[in-house]
This record gives structure tokens, sequence and C-alpha cells, in this order.
């Protein structure tokens, strides 16, 4: 990989505070090289990181890392970063397995303060550690969050301004505002962040007052003439308060994120400041990569791509199937069309769960509210309230954001909300943060609940039927992360009886019951038996809540053993609604003979970051770790 | 009850708009007498409601009732609309087994336009609604958001107004602003509208444009009039922008919420303007009830009291043992004495949890975060992150809201966060939204996290000066709502085994196994046995994860029947986490004999409101129920 001179001999923070300040422009064109450069070939969040280069160069010069701490919000833009503070050469490992991570993680480095990967935390995490400093009779240690406009629309960041304002703690929100945060940011706050940044007061500051001395005799500039320059930055745009100086906090900005110079002298003075203040700062998603900066959403994570023209390179596999998120993509149109009570609704993902295609061609009923997760279930709620049926589409592991919202507004209420959680069970190389592992468990107590997952696209379609119908209440249906099943996704849809799963095979001795996408893989394992003429009962069970009892009587009357697979964790998840309902028939029933039930799904630790596929070997729910377990059974 | 003449004709919203807005004071008056004596002898949230007697009368005048939609954001101010609807005459049956609830429900009345309880959903389900009209053709039905100034620091209310303002949706907000939620509101936001509400402008125009023509002339205004004098409140107040309005709504206020007759002239007049607004009005918690507007945390729901004086009345049963939470504040402060590193948490909540002990007497270590469930336990994380004890007190429904928070910040990084969850199990009168009976469920699954329930005041010590020993992780504590056991609840304090739970009785036949407070009853059952000379075992397990798996093998060993007994959901709680535990060993050990387990818990519906003790019996887990269980199996 492609290391620069300055670059390369930079092992630590340590090393670049001995650099000359006139050096962190080359040195941040290097970092946005070797970014590029690794990311072409091992894919990575690559638009994000490209924007904070020059920010993270300048925090590291100004601030004494570690023992000063920085909060990186989101993570996705810490890549410049991790590799200023001694993982340059593991850099290009990064998000594979065994490699170091995508997002920031405490156990990695003592230079990540708190791993993130869900946005909006970093203020709050920054005000905890403000808070320790000050009871450990600690003034100096200076505490930053890093957060962009998206992630700023999240409930908790308001939370935590709201809190940090009448602090007094020593914390510097750094407000990273690229106008975008996977996809375009949407709402008042980001209008507002636009209403500033146009202003011709700021192109006014931005291109007279921090130029006019130009060039390299900027870094002589005495305390007095910043001094200033900062009171004109604050005073100068807003007429009496801002939105955040409403809340406590001091405003500076906005500045060019990418004049590192301008940002090492800014950040210098606001260390200066105690107090809570925050520094909005301009940058470009993909900075340094015109492909990039011409389409960030598309950017925000390329896989592989030239680094030359940007051009993204086709993966080797051009026949797969559609991916699973694409294929909701089309059908909520498809029964859109045919049905006006349905809406579509995305907390900031339209890219990532398709719901773009819905909001190009009905963009009066498809809509993005933001990285807001509960808003959108409330809002989703109401919506139904008044008779619409809403497709609120959340990842499995954000969805876990807005846990209480669908108990208190969704479930409670029997409304008619269906809760499309996208990346469901592993999803690969973002890691523990993403995986989506806990939904099966933590959504079946919940009373009224309809839950399922489709084993293949076909399902997922009728799913998507079934759930529109007048008849279904509060349905939740998770499906994961990549590529469906058939090469032919579009089936002709039909309503499922809610509550009963369908029989694959049937055997002897050995049933296996699973749940979604991952009964491919025990389907695999079937078939390896048969083909050895042995014939044992596959179920793809369908829905999680109701239980098909049916299936369940049949199983336990015809097979010893019954095991169970899902791609979420075991404890309390799919298995072990199985093992409540046998239980249940054996205490009420004496001579109920219960098989023995072996539970294989995701176990009680908190997995790593890799290849779906070799991390469902690792949890042992892969076709081969299947069929060793039905093997030692049948043994 | 006392029902004034003019409250005594007004059955439904259509009575109240034929009356003169002459009238409209009187019937306030009337409501509120009605609130104070009807509360009185049957406990309800007092203060609330009667700081928004003349707000229900005003809204329910101006906007036409059910179709115009009204939201009620936590619900605990909206008896006035609940008598105003149609439920005046069973009002005094509010918040008892079979009788109204204390908060809206969609299924109580078509009034009702949302169901509430936690805070800060509001703005979301009325955009939802406002959202399903404008789709539905309807551009004239009216969607309304009443909001506390405390509730409005949830995040989940900044989501909404993020997406609202740019929405062009026909909403307001209504936003409450009383200074306090349920105690004193903190944080930037009531600072500055505390900031609001003291200029010289808002009172000048309190004083003097809307008195300046005096009593009952002002229904003769015209319309002109209004106008402008909403233009005056409009842009008298603020240079420019305020906090609203940079998120695009158009801001009003702020103006007296016990004005009657002002706040329908000023609705009459929001009510004719599109896109998103919020009238800012200011109102006294408790008002009308000296007693309660002089010391409005305490009148939040001050139980029995007299209605000339306002002094609260003893219940009956002085003798009680301390409650739970009162353990909980003494002994923070005990342990915060010993040991540096405790801090104390609440969003909110500090008389509820009784946290206010130690934010008395030690100001700098225990923190009011608002009602902000998310930010207080991430903010909890960055302390934790910087060596620090929290303890962070989160009743168990309102935890449901910071269940990604939980997992992200604090389990994953394996951050020694103590979580205490008060109110966990059925709390009785405020009914389905706010038992916790998920959390052992939903947090069972969670990697790295110790769960432990303790069956007395003492355990419950115990398990607090366990939490803050160096060895001990992440733990969540959760506790019930109410009494404990003893009467002496101080106990000397001494590290518990993690994992480990203790025999309180030897038996035969049947055991059962207990988690927490509601092992009393079945500690009750076996007692009643007992002197029939029937001896059953019975186990406090304290541990759910944990689990004490060296008793689960005994048990399995020397009887043959088990029973667990939890007041949380069955659906993925204890009792399966002891299903799970046997399933496993059966399938791994061929000889091994599972006991028949039975258990005990939250069925898997929403439990309605009523007292504790009757709810208990109603899903089966009291000591007779119990008992008569144990009689069933031993026969």
């Amino acid at each position: 990989m492609l290391k620069g001179v300055v670059l390369e001999n930079i092992n630590s923070p340590e090393d670049l505070r001995k650099l000359p300040i006139s050096d962190l422009s080359e040195l941040a064109l290097e970092l946005r090289d070797y970014i590029i450069d690794t990311l072409s070939t091992h894919p990575g969040h690559l638009a994000s990181s490209l924007g904070t280069v020059e920010l993270c160069v300048a925090l590291h010069y100004v601030f004494n890392t570690p023992d000063d701490k920085i909060v990186f919000d989101v993570g996705h833009q810490a890549y410049a970063h991790k590799i200023l503070t001694g993982r340059r050469d593991v850099f290009p490992t990064i998000r594979t397995y065994g490699g170091i991570s995508g997002f920031p993680r405490m156990d990695e480095s003592p230079y990540d303060a708190f791993g993130t990967g869900h946005s909006s935390t970093s203020i709050s995490a920054a005000l905890g550690m403000a808070t320790a400093s000050k009871l450990q009779g600690n003034t100096n240690r200076q505490h930053i969050a890093v957060i962009g406009d998206g992630s700023m629309t999240g409930g908790e960041a308001f939370e935590a301004l709201n809190n940090a304002g009448v602090s007094k703690s020593n914390i510097l929100v750094v407000l990273n505002d690229n106008g975008i945060s996977i996809d375009k940011a949407v709402g008042g706050l980001s209008r507002y962040l636009v209403k500033i940044t146009t202003s011709e007061q700021y192109n006014k500051i931005k291109e007279s007052v921090w130029r006019r001395t130009g060039g390299d005799k900027r870094q002589s500039w005495g305390r007095n003439f910043f001094s200033k320059s900062l009171a004109a930055l604050k005073s100068s745009l807003l007429d009496g308060a801002n939105l955040f100086e409403s809340l406590g906090f001091r405003y500076f900005g906005p500045v060019d994120g990418h004049d590192t110079q301008q940002l090492v002298e800014v950040l210098s003075q606001l260390k200066q400041l105690n107090g809570p203040k925050l520094l909005h700062i301009v940058t470009t998603k993909g900075k340094g990569l015109k492909a990039a900066e011409n389409n960030p959403v598309t950017y925000h994570a390329p896989g592989r791509f030239d680094v030359e023209t940007g051009k993204q390179l086709k993966s080797s596999s051009t026949n797969q199937p559609l991916k699973y998120q694409d294929v909701f993509g089309h059908t909520i149109i498809e029964l859109a069309r045919k049905n006006d009570k349905i809406v579509g609704i995305t907390p900031a993902m339209p890219t990532g769960c398709s719901l773009n295609m819905m909001m190009e061609c009905m963009p009066d009923r498809a809509f993005d509210v933001g990285i807001a997760e509960q808003h959108a279930v409330t809002f989703a709620a109401g919506l139904a309230a008044q008779g619409m049926i809403p497709f609120c589409n959340i990842y499995s592991s954000f969805m876990q954001r807005a846990y209480d919202q669908v108990i208190h507004d969704v479930a409670l209420q029997r409304l008619h909300v269906v809760m499309c959680l996208d990346r469901a069970g592993i999803v690969g190389e973002d890691g523990s943060t993403h995986h989506g592992v806990f939904d099966i468990a933590a959504f079946r107590p919940v009373p009224n609940l309809t839950i399922c997952a489709p084993m293949d696209e076909h399902e997922l379609r009728d799913m998507m039927f079934t759930a529109q119908t007048d008849e279904c209440g509060p349905i939740m249906i998770r499906y994961p992360r990549g590529a469906s099943v058939h090469a032919e996704w579009e089936n002709e849809m039909h309503a499922l009886e809610i509550g009963k799963g369908r029989c694959l095979a049937e055997g002897e001795r050995v049933a296996i019951l699973s749940i979604g996408h991952i009964g491919n893989e025990a389907a695999k394992a079937v078939a390896a038996l048969a083909e050895k003429d042995i014939r044992i009962g596959h179920y793809d069970m369908r829905f999680v809540k109701p239980l098909d009892t049916g299936i369940l009587d049949h199983v336990a009357q015809h097979y010893a053993h019954v095991v169970t697979v899902e791609d979420g964790c075991l404890e309390g998840g799919f298995g072990s609604a199985v093992l409540e309902y046998y239980q249940q028939r054996r205490a009420s029933e004496p001579s109920f003979v219960e098989p023995v039930v072996t539970r294989l799904g995701i176990p009680d630790k908190f997995i790593r970051h890799g290849s779906v596929e070799q991390l469902h070997s690792d949890c042992g729910i892969d076709c081969q770790s299947i069929l060793s377990l039905l093997n030692t059974i049948l043994s």
C-alpha cells in the first residue's frame, strides 16, 4: 500500500505532534491517499473517513491523546484516527476476520476512548468522561465528541446536549456537517445548518477573515488575534442565541473542516475555554475522490473500486440472486400500487433497505424520518391509528433503539404496523454492534405481536403480502443482509396462514425446525444426508410467534430428537419457544414424551467481525456444523 | 362527588361547545373542584391534571374532537379531558381494577386519540396522524400534541420536531411549560424556557396586551385584532429564530395557560394556520390546591388528602417495612461514603427512586439528567469508562427506552455500570404501560450482563454491595415497587457470590425456584404446606444470569417436579432459562432425567391496572394460586 513520506514516520500521535504545523496538510493528503488506496481493494466505509482526515490530524495534533478523550460518533469516520494511532500497518486488515474493527473499540486501542457503531451516543459518553474527570480532580483533561449532522438528529444526542448544556463540564462537541449521514440528511436541523452555512456572513469569514494574512504566516498569529477571530466567528453569524446556545453551549463556526491549519488554530483556542462548547465544521463527504464527492451515498461503503477513476468494480459473482433488501424495495411498491393504505418509513437508511425505490416513484408515500428509530416507530403507530398500513423498515440491531416504542405504541394498542427488520442475524464485516441477533428473543415476549422470518425471497414476499391484509395486526418480518435464494425472485404473492409453518422433508429419528434464511444451511445438511440415503425431517417454521404447535405436536410424535436452527441468540430465542411449548405439554399431560431438543443459534457472547460464512461456522450454524451435529446424533 | 352546575350538564365535548365562552372559566373551576374532590379519596395523578384544566376546556371548545385529534404526552395531565369526554361519572373508578385507566387509552374512548404513559411520544404520533390525514385528502383535520416541558427533553420529542418541522403537516404542538415534570425539570431546555418566560416582554404582554380591553368584551374582538396579537406574540419576544423556529416550527407564546378565554382565542387563530406550529403556554402544576402549587413534586400523585387543607392522609398501615426505593436511597449513600467511585444517576425520577436523598447530601455525585433514559445509560457508560462506578436507577418499563444502550454501550464494552431497575414486576394502578414485566426476558440474552433480583431488602443491600466491588462487571438489579419485607431493613452488608442462590427449604417431590420479591408469595405457600406437614423445597435463586446450575443439578436429582416463580413475562424469562439448562443437559447426557417444570409468571398479554395483589392473583403468582398449583401437583 501507498504510504507517504510523512505518514510512514507517524507511529503514534506523539510523532504527529513533533511535526511542524506546515507539514500537516501534506500528512492529510498522504492519509487520504492511503485510505483510498487501501479501501479500493479492502472494502470499508470510504466517504465518511475521507471527509474527516484533516479533523483527525488536527485533533491529535492539538490534544494530548490518549489522556484527552476523543469519542467518534458512529465511528465510520475514524479511519484516519486509526491510522494515526498505531494501526497504520494493520489498517489493510480492517473489517476482516481477526483484523481490526471498522469502528472504534476500547479493547483495540487506548486511543479509542469509547466504542461506537450506532449513532448519537458520543456526546453522552464524552459528558460521562468529563464528569468523571471533574470528580477525579482532573481539570486539564479534554473530552471531545465528533458527531455528524445526521447523528445529531438522533434523540439521544439532543438528550445529551440538554444535559451537557448546564453541566459546566469540559466538553467540546465537534459537529461535522457534511449534509449527509449515509443518505442525504433530512429534517429541520439539517435545513437549519444549511441556512447557517450558506449565509453571506459565513462565506465572508471563510473567504476573507481566515485567508487574509495568507499561507504560512498563520502559525505566528498571536493569541490575541485568535481570540478576536473566535469572537468574530461566534457572534457575527447569528443574531443572539442559536439552537445550540439555547441549550447552554457556546457555539463557534462554521469553519472549513478541510483547512488543517485553521482547524489547529481554532481547536487550540477552544482548548483554553472551559465549559460546554460546540464547533461547527463543514466538510465534504468523500473529499479527495471525485466520484465519492459527487456521489457520497454510493461511496459511503462502495466495495472495491478503481483508485484512479473511482469506478466501482463488479463483484465476481454477478449472477447472484437479488438481495433481500431489493426484494423488499420492489415488493412494497407492488403492494402499495394495489393498496392505498400502504406507506413506507425508514430512519435514514433508504438506500440500505432499498426504500429509496419507493421514495422515487411514490414520494408522497415513503418517508425518510432521519436517524430516529424511536420516532420512526411511533410515527408509524400514529399513521396506523388513522387507518394507514405503514411498513417501517429498520435494521434489526437499530430496532433495539425502538424497543419501548414497539411495546408501548404499537403492540399494546394492536396497531397495524408492519415492522421489517433488515440485517437480521449475522451481518458480517460490521461486527458486534451491527449483528441483528437479539430481535427474536427481545420481541418474542411482547404480546399481540406476530413475528416471522422468511427462508427465501418468495416467502418474504408472501409475508409482506400477508402483513398488509386487514386481518393482520402488528407484525415483524426479519430477514438477513445479502442475497436471497432463487434465480427468479418474483413469485406471485399469496397470503400465508399466520402461525403455520411448512414441511420440507419427512424422515426418521431427527427433525430440524428452522426459522428464516438460515434454514437453507439446514436444508443443505438434510440434502447431504439424503445423498447417503439417510432421511430426516425438516420444517421451515416461518413464524416465531405464534408457533405452529401442530408441527411441534407432529414432530414430538414421530421423532425422538429435534434440532432447532436460528441465526439469533440462543437465550430466549426461537429454540426456547419450542422448549417452552414441549415443557408445557409435559407438565399438563403426564403421558407426553418430549423429544430431546438441541438448539443451534448464536451463543452467549458478542460476535466479532468477519465474513458471514466464517461467523456462521464459528457459531455452529452453517451446513457443515449442522451436518456434524446430525451425524453425532444419528451415530 | 361534587359536580358543579355547568359540569353536570357536560356529557361530551358537543355539550361543551354549546356553552357561551363566558361560562368556560366557571366550568374550569368546577372541573378543578371535581378532580380535587375525587382524588382526595381516589388517589391519582393530581398536580399535572390541575395544571391543564383550562387547556383541556379550551382544546375541546375550539377543536372538533374526536375528529380532530388530541394526543396527551404521558397522559398524567388528561383527567379533565377524560371528564369532558363522557367519563365524568365513572371518573371515581380511575386507576382501580375494572375502572378507567389513569392514562389515555384508544380502547377506552374515541376521544383518546392515542394511548400514552411513557413520555415524549406525542409529537411523533400526532405527526403520523397528520400525515395520514393528508394522504387521505383531509385537509381540515387538526392534530394536536400536548407535551410538558419535561417530556420535551426526551430524545424522541426532538426526533419528531426535527421531522415535523419540514413536513408541512397540519400539526400543533402545545408546550405545557410548568417547569416541572415529576421532579423539577432540568437541563438546557428548561433553562431556556425560563429565560423566555421571565423576559420583560412576556410579562408586558401578559399584563397589558391581553388584559387591556378587559373581561367579557374579549369575545367580540375581531379577527384582525387576533392576528395582530398573534403576530405580536410571535415576533416581540425573540430576536429572530428561536430553538423551535430553528427546527422549522412557527413559535407562538408564551401565553397564560390558566386564562381560558385567552387560550380559546389563540387556539382559534392557530387553527387557521397551516403547517407545523408550537404554542408555548405557561401553567402552574397543582393549580387551585395551595398545597399542591407549593409542592408539586409531593402532589404529583399524593395519595389520599384533605380537600380543604391539602394535607396528605396517612395510609392505615403505618408500620409497613421501608419501601425498596428508600432502601436503595439510603444504601447508595452508605456505599458512596466508603467508595469514592460511586455516583448516582436518574433520568428525572429522583423522588420516585429515592436518589433525591443522595442528591441532597452528595450533590456533586448524584445526577438527574432529565427525561432521557438513553442518555442516562450512555452517560453512565462514559463515567465507567473513566473508572467511576455509576448506579443508574431507571424504572423497569422505562429501561425499555435504553435497551440498545445497555447492549451497545455497557455490555459490549463490559463497563462497570450498576443498573438498578426499580418498579420491576407488576406495579399496580399505573397499569399496562408501567408494569415492569419484560426486563428479565429482554436482557437475559445480552452477553456479559449479570442479572439479579433480591427477595428482600437485605438481599437488595447485599446485591448493591456486591455490585460495587471491583470484580463485578455490568450488572442489573431489579426490584419491585412498594414495601420491602423486614421490620429492620438495615443489615450489615456483605458480598454475594455471583451466580449463587440459596436454599430456603428442603423437602420432597416438588421444589420451587423463585427469583426476587415474588418469592415471598412462594414462601408463604411453602409455609402453609408445612403447617400440614407437607415439606417441599424452596430456593431463592437470586441470579437470573448466571444461573446457579449447582442448585438446578441438585433439584433435578432430588425432586421430580420443579415450579419456577417470577414476576416477569413467561416467554423467555427466568423459567425458560431453567428449561434451557435442563434441556442442554438432557441433550448431552442420555442418562439425565429432567424434572417436570411448571413455570409461573406473567402470561402473554398486556396486564391492565388494579392493585398489585389483585393482578398477582390474576396472573397466578400470589400465594393462593401457587398453593393451589402445588396441591394439584401433590395430589
